[in-house]
Parts: C-alpha cells; structure tokens; sequence
C-alpha cells in the first residue's frame, strides 16, 4: 500500500495549533489557525479534532483525544511543531503535515528520525498549505472557503504561493481539481511517493506539478515514466535561471540542478514542460478533456479572419502544421456554403451558426488528413445561442478520436462561452495562442505514449 | 489639418443600410444594421440620420436628409454601397465607413475615383466594426451596447474579428479605450493616415495595431518614427507564417511580406512588437500608466516565494536584470523585519501587509541600483484590506520615475485586486510573465526614445 495514502485519505484528523500565540511572521498566527479549522470543518466529511496548545478552541494535548487520529496538521512554530510531531509519532499517527516554515536543520533532522524509528510520514515542513482532497473534503489550507471543484486534475506544488495561485485559479475558472500536495521542504514525503500515489489514483487523470528542485532524479525519471503510461505529467520548472535558482534554494532548501538537466530529465521522462501557471492549468484541461493528438495535422475552423490567421500562425509556431485538407471536405463545405472559403483555415463568416459549424466540424474531423481541430466561435457577447455551442460539443462527441479545442476569444466573449460549455468535455482559451498550446500539449503526450514501448529499463 | 478626423469627430452621421434585406453571408443582415442604429443611438452625443433602402426605419435616399452629414456608414452589399458612396461623394459627405465585405475590384476602383475626384475619405471596404471615439460616443460596431470606457489607448486593427477581440476585452477588463479604427482593406484610409491622426490626437497616449500588411512600407516606418517620439506603438503582426500569409493575402488582401521584413521594420520604426491580443493589451495599460524603464534592473518584491521565483526567472528570460540591491535598501529592511530575508526577489513572508510593503518599496524604488519594480501581492481572496493595495499605489506615486508594476497572481486574487486597483496608474497583471513582458515593453520604449535622436532621414 502506498504510504502517502493516509496524507489524503485520513478518517480522522487533528489540527495542531494555538489560537493564542503572539501573531508573527510566519505561518502559526491564531487567525491561520482559525482558517484551516474553519476549512476542515466545513469540507471534510470525516472526523477533525483541534488542538489548541495556548487557548480553548480544542483539546490541549494529544492525550485528551478519544482516538488516535489517522493526520495531524502542525501549525505551530518549528520547535513546537517538532514536539508534536514526535508526540503524534508515538501514539500510532500514520502522518503528518507540517505546514510551518522555518525549521532549522536539527528540527529537520528529528523529523527524519521520526520517519525512520516509526514509520510515519511527513509532508514538509513549510507546506504552507498541506493537502487537499476534493472527495473527501480534505482542506488543510488556511485559504478561507477556497474549495475548488471535483475533477479529474492533481496538483504537487512544491511552493506555497504557486500552489496558492493554482488553486485561486481553478477555483475561480471552475476547473475540476481531484488531490493537491503542496510539498515544501520535501524532508521525507516526496515527488515521487506522491506520483506513485496519484499514478493509482483513481479520481486522478491528469497530474500537474510545479518544481524548484529533485532529490533523486534518477528515480523520480524511472516512476515518472512508469505514471506517463498510465496519465500524462506536466511540469512547470521554477529556478531556470541562474539568479532565480539562488533565491530557490534558500526558499525550499532544494538543489536547484542547471535548467538543462532538467529539461533532459523531463524529456527522458516524457513528463510535459510548460512556461506558466496559466499554460500549466490550460495544458492540464486539454488533457483531462480530450484524446491525444496523433499526427501534427490540424484544421483551423473559425467564424473571423484574423483571429484565424493569429491561430494559424501559432498552431505552426507551437511546431504544428496546418493540415492540407482533401477535395472532399473542400467540396462539401462548399456545395453547401457558396460564400465560405476553404482554405484552411476555414472562414465560416461572422454569422456562422449551430448548422455552419457542424457540417463543417464533421467534414474536417472526417478528413483523414486532419489530426485534431482549433474551432474559434468568437462574436458571442451580443449573439450568443446555446444551441451554437452546443453544436461544437455534438461534433466533438461524433469524432472523439480527435481533439478538438474551442476559442470564444476575449474577455465578456470567453465568459459567456465559458458558463455554456466549461462543463462539457471541450476545452475553451480566451485566444487561439492558448489554443495551439493546448494542442500542443495533447500532440506531446501522443508521442510520450508512442515512445514508451521504446524505452529501456536504463536511465 | 488631417482628413481623418471626419472619421472619428463627425457632427452627424447617417447609416446607410436595410431593415428588409434578405439575409445572406456577409455583413448585411437587418439585425446587423438594426445594432448599429441601436448603437449610435445609445452612445452617438451628435446627429444620427438613417437611411433604410428597403424599410421603414429611417429616410429613402440622402435627398430626403435635412442637412449634409460629415460621416456616411455602409452596410449594403457591395454593388449598392458603391453607388450609396458615390452619392454621398456629391452632396459633399466628408467620409465614409464601408463596413460590408464582398467587395470586387471594379468597386474598390469605383471607389478609388470617389476619393481622387472628391477628397471623400474612405474606411474600409470590409471594416465590418468601423470606428470608436469614446469622448463624441461615435460607435458604428454591430455588437450592440459593447462601449469601452474612456481613456488614453487607441487601436489600428486591420481585422474586423480581432478588433472585435480586442474591443471585447477592453470592454469586459474595463481597459480605457480613445479611439478604435478597423481598417479592413485598406483601399484609402491606411495606417500611415491613422497614424498622422492619432499623433495629435490629445486623448490618445498609446497606439496599438494589429497588421496583417503595409500598402507603402517606406513611409510607414517614417510616420511611426515621427509618432514614436511621441508615443509608443505596438503592433502584433497577423500571417507571420508563410501558411497563414496565404490566407492573410484572401482576407484582407493585403501584400504580406515575410515576417524579417516586418520585423526589421519595426526595429527601424521604433515599434515594439508583441505577440498575442492579451499581450497588446496589456503593454498598452503599461505603457498608458508608467513611465519608461530607464536601464534593465528589476527589483522583485513579493509575499509569496515560488511566484517570485518565476517572476525572477520571466524577468531574466524577457531580457532585464535582476537588480543588485544597496547595502543601504538590505538593512533598511532587514532592521525593521529581522525575518524578511532581502535578496532579490525580496519575499516579505505571506502575513506582509501595507506597512512591511511600503517600507520596502520605498526603499528599492529609492534604490540607485534598481530600476523598475515588479511587486507580487497574493494570497488576497481570503486576507485582502484596501489599505494593502493603496499602500502600493501611494508607494509608486512617491516614486513617479520608476515603472512598478503589481501581480496578484491567480483568478479570484486578480479580480479582488483589479477592482480595487484597476482604475489607478498602477498596471496589475494575473501571472508573473505577464508582469515582466509589461516591463519589457516599458523599457523598449525607453530605447526607441533614447534612439531617436540618432535617426537620421534616410530609412
């Protein structure tokens, strides 16, 4: 059994805090504490206890608890949080998440002890936001009330603030988010223990990780590969640079290796790079929504004509090729629609509605010369009808061997499209440049999938 | 005095159109003409006159008007638009807006005479969305109640679909707009008119463009100098693939050079080139509210770890630096917060309010070795108080010589953060790399202001 089990899916846990403690700078302020009781008691459908060392929101010691608990969340200062942690050890707590920060090398060094002597696993310290489990509502984060909603996307981030900023942005977009581990210090629980995790997770499908630094990285490429069978990994990579990486290794304590040895792992890998946040979570719904891309061909069908030709050239800047569509799609698109051009990309003109769309998403997604398809419906902030974007969805659902991704392109036009179909299994990007990533990406992992019958056991 | 002005300052305007019309491909439909009347109507502060060819809505032809108006807007099929054209150019209409596409080259030559033999100024064909002024409310889009704010940022788009994207952003972010021109095919009014316009224009501070091609480059680049010391240009080149040239050269037909070429004449022109819409955008709002960057050396100053690595790592990768902070900036911070640790990017710990922020902006932008700022306050959907975004606001006002810029990173954050801070002078952006391409942009104008005094006459 994976150990990294008890992290997300604990019966009962306890959170280890004070509500009195003078306020400092850190992380084990009274109101975090409040924060992160209030989260657990309004999300988590198991038993939480509270711990309150200094006040009277909880018990005082671990003693005073009816059970042992599965997790204990620390939130104190190190020294504090060590002791508990050692306390928790020895009553039997399978783990523990050490949201703190400031440890010094001799706290870390007990902790490692812990781990060692009786087996239990720590998260951190300097998580700063713990885990989250949408299924069982498992929120050690002190973000109040921020919940995103169930899906199929997994998230390790080795810093808080991006873990922060991942979990803000889902949860704002509405993207369908299963497990979070925000890693900090990775003293004992590491990428690899939570890839292994999440690899046999069931509710995960798509994993997304944010990283400064690799303990073993020729173990953590041997697992990656073995997960990249089974669900894609994109990785986004902080401290490339030689300035940035000196600020990363005071912030997570990690050896920061050169940006190309990194590069060469993920590649070796077949784990996903992505340049941001924003491309990182975009990357993650492609994935989570449509099927690889099996050939570089794609057809770009749209109702405007420069925002096709902006996605034109970024489907081929993405290293793409805009595909060569046959005679018969040509002629049947316009047999029907004397006024559409078909060159691709396709000009379906600015009053193209439901019907447009799903002749000729059904003729290109039928083109045995085109591998995924860039819809661009955009106009939609005075003349939105349902029953256009649901057409997008519908030729999708005939075709589901080929991915395809829908750009409404704008701010009131992405919003709109967005509450029709940000449920559905098509991806929508406020421009056709996110667009072509996401493609990109599904093109990506294709390959990585393609490769790893050809990959050895030698790393 | 500049002949386009009667495109953008007219008294009265008629629209020429049909309420009966049958519906076809194009840009003719009733309910399109019906939105523009609507539009004018709502925001036009001069006269609007309709001329209804086919129905009731208005009068039946330009006799029937009380006086001669300065603009004429077209939205008949090509054929009788042309002959609408010709007769406006004999009652002495000063220009004219042609939005319908469709047009043949026996029009455009029609046309062509209609400018040589009366001096009537023609925009378009094909500009389907026509002209904005945001100060007169001169409005001739079809998408109906889609009205930017006022403000300093003007648009040259030569494609209808994009400026529609670019307009709908602005609106939807609430990005204050002067002027929007969509220039369609080009066959009078052009970019270098546009440019000599805008030049004047004392509302607009920033002019951006979307391309696809340049009639006379030559003169093209000698406007945008001659505009460039005065304000910035941006521009995002569409068909910059020879695949997506090809359907650039359909669309608006336009002579699209190879990308070197344009390129090379941006570098001349002192234009800076961007690379998507939200891109454009968001160098416009920074350009619009900060001052140049004067050298290359960036102070990171954040509450969250991680993101201020990749901001460091984006600031690196656009080109800047990252600056070497005084001794004087390390102990003036490190005194008042013994737990802040100052190298740069500065993390100020999540708990960082107003004070902790102003102490150290104060202290970077009074830093000789630092250049321009990047601040990164995140963490604000469950913890934001005005006063912590008026603290950065009132930390730039001290400092009105250095650009700062502010990321609260995310989706809920950004919204929080945009509208408390959205309509001050300090650009705020949702990721890190959003923030260092802003700077970017900021400092390449200062260069094409350093140059310009090294640009002789000959290109």
């Amino acid at each position: 059994m994976n150990q990294a089990r008890s992290l997300f899916e604990p019966n009962t846990v306890v959170l280890i805090g004070s509500s009195r403690i003078k306020q400092e700078v850190g992380m084990s302020s009274p109101q975090l504490f409040k924060n992160v009781i209030h989260n657990m008691r309004h999300f988590f459908k198991g038993k939480t206890y509270i711990l309150d060392t200094e006040g009277e929101m909880g018990c005082k010691t671990l003693e005073d608890l009816p059970e042992t608990p599965d997790l204990a969340v620390t939130m104190l200062p190190a020294d504090q949080s060590t002791r508990q942690s050692e306390a928790c050890a020895e009553i039997g707590v399978k783990a523990v998440v050490a949201l703190t920060g400031g440890y010094k090398d001799h706290h870390r060094q007990k902790l490692r002890n812990l781990r060692r002597e009786h087996g239990i696993r720590i998260l951190g310290p300097n998580t700063i936001l713990g885990v989250i489990n949408t299924a069982n509502g498992l929120n050690t984060t002190f973000e109040k009330d921020l919940m995103p909603c169930q899906g199929s996307i997994s998230v390790i981030a080795q810093s808080g603030g991006v873990g922060a900023c991942i979990l803000d942005w889902a949860c704002h977009y509405g993207i369908g988010i299963s497990k979070f581990a925000f890693t900090g210090d990775k003293i004992d629980v590491d990428d690899i223990d939570l890839l292994q995790y999440l690899k046999e997770d069931p509710e995960t499908r798509v994993i997304c990780t944010y990283l400064e630094g690799i303990g073993d990285g020729r173990e953590f490429i041997r697992t990656a590969r073995e997960v990249v069978k089974k669900k894609p990994i994109l990785a986004l990579k902080g401290g490339t640079t030689k300035e940035a990486a000196r600020r990363a290794l005071s912030h997570t304590t990690s050896m920061v290796g050169s940006d190309a040895v990194f590069e060469a792992a993920f590649k070796k890998a077949g784990i996903i790079r992505v340049r941001d946040i924003e491309e990182l979570l975009n990357a993650a719904i492609a994935l989570a929504k449509q099927p690889p891309l099996k050939g570089d061909n794609i057809a770009v069908v749209s109702n405007v004509g420069g925002p096709a030709i902006l996605a034109a050239d970024a489907v081929i800047r993405t290293g793409l090729k805009l595909a060569q569509l046959s005679n018969k799609t040509r002629h049947e698109i316009e047999r029907q629609y004397p006024g559409v051009d078909v060159l691709n990309p396709i000009d379906l003109v600015a009053d193209a509605r439901a019907e447009r769309y799903s002749v000729a998403l059904d003729s290109v997604l039928s083109d045995p010369n085109v591998d995924g398809v860039l819809v661009i419906n955009m106009l939609k902030s005075c003349f939105f009808e349902q029953e256009d974007a649901d057409a997008i969805v519908a030729a999708s659902k005939r075709h589901p061997d080929k991915p395809l991704v829908d750009v409404p392109g704008g701010g009131e036009d992405f919003q709109i499209v967005h509450k029709a179909l940000g449920e559905t299994h098509v991806p929508i990007y406020n421009s056709p440049e996110k667009a072509a990533q996401a493609l990109r990406v599904l093109r990506a992992y294709s390959k990585a999938l393609a490769h790893k019958a050809e990959w050895g056991k030698r790393i």
